[in-house]
């Protein structure tokens, strides 16, 4: 009998990450669907009836079906969440909405676009990848010299947004020994009870 | 005496008119405080302290301050709209997130980029941005085929964030009447009370 959540994935992909972790950390049980993304089963039918745009991560959950993994984290954390992984505050959800831009933009076009390239030889501008990489990562580590999480006292879905692809930049060749702060971030976020690391159970199901 | 809720904008700037544009929906008096991006006045200081990463629009309303023009919107919406413009629902909330990605990522990357190139002449890769705007036009308009607005039933702040780089596509050079179901959507966007155009008295304030 199929499981009632599933979450179409593939191993590689720091997005798809992004929503295995936050289930670790939520405790929630579910079927991960690998999609053969070498061989192009993202940009075909039937995965396209699921997401138009071709990208993994995608939840089916009951009779919902989203795609994009910050949509899935919001919808993740409003329906089984405790209310300060995303508050209602419209101060604190415009700061957390402020880092799922940066995760959707600066994060993905800087560290996350460094690794596709040396990864997977995506063929995409390197300097310019590195280039918006340090400057996020500078702001970054900035921002956490003042505080733990990036959004008031506790851990939130920015930081679960985030934390993928700054963990996975020294596979683009990104050192961070040079931000501390982000770096002692990282290692909070890996306490964090529920941590799943990038290749893990959970990836290989 | 200075206005409490001011708004530090560039007139040719999307990302700020996206903010003025829902201002104008609010009907939300503020001041328009223009900053001198041509003369590099958002890369120093006073304005990094108002956004380190140096980028418009920045709201300062009272004592909160806010970068990033998703954020801001999200921010307007919670604490001045009609719940309809942001809905608690967790799956309508997490569309809209959705579509608050897609305005940080496929819309930015895509045709706010390549009008950055043909208004601007920033040094970015114009067949790619074109080639990402040809996906992101050809997804929207397909969804719209099935509804008026893009999540739901009524205007939310995902049509406003999506909205202002859409309808200047064409001073990237991008041909929108391929694209009958979004002219339409624009079209409805701009029918709405309280719209004001990119240029407009605001602008110059």
């Amino acid at each position: 009998m199929p499981h009632a959540r599933r979450l179409f994935t593939f191993k590689l992909s720091g997005n798809s990450y992004k929503v295995r972790l936050f289930l670790g950390m939520l405790g929630l049980d579910f079927e991960a669907i690998e999609v053969d993304m070498r061989g192009g089963e993202h940009k075909r039918a039937p995965f396209l009836a699921l997401n138009p745009l071709g990208q993994v991560p995608v939840l089916v959950d009951g009779d919902v079906t989203l795609a994009d993994s910050q949509a899935i984290l919001v919808y993740l954390a409003r329906r089984y969440a405790a209310v300060s992984w995303l508050p209602q505050d419209p101060v604190l959800l415009a700061h957390i909405t402020r880092w799922l831009s940066i995760a959707a933009n600066e994060i993905q076009h800087g560290p996350a676009t460094a690794r596709l390239i040396a990864l997977f030889g995506v063929k995409l501008d390197r300097e310019l990848a590195l280039k918006r990489s340090a400057a996020i990562l500078a702001y970054m580590d900035s921002h956490l010299t003042q505080q733990q999480w990036l959004v008031g006292d506790h851990p939130t879905v920015a930081d679960v947004a985030c934390y993928p692809y700054i963990a996975l930049a020294p596979e683009g060749h990104i050192d961070l020994q040079q931000y501390p702060q982000l770096s002692l971030w990282l290692t909070r976020m890996e306490a964090l009870p529920g941590f799943v690391p990038m290749v893990g159970p959970a990836a290989s199901a």
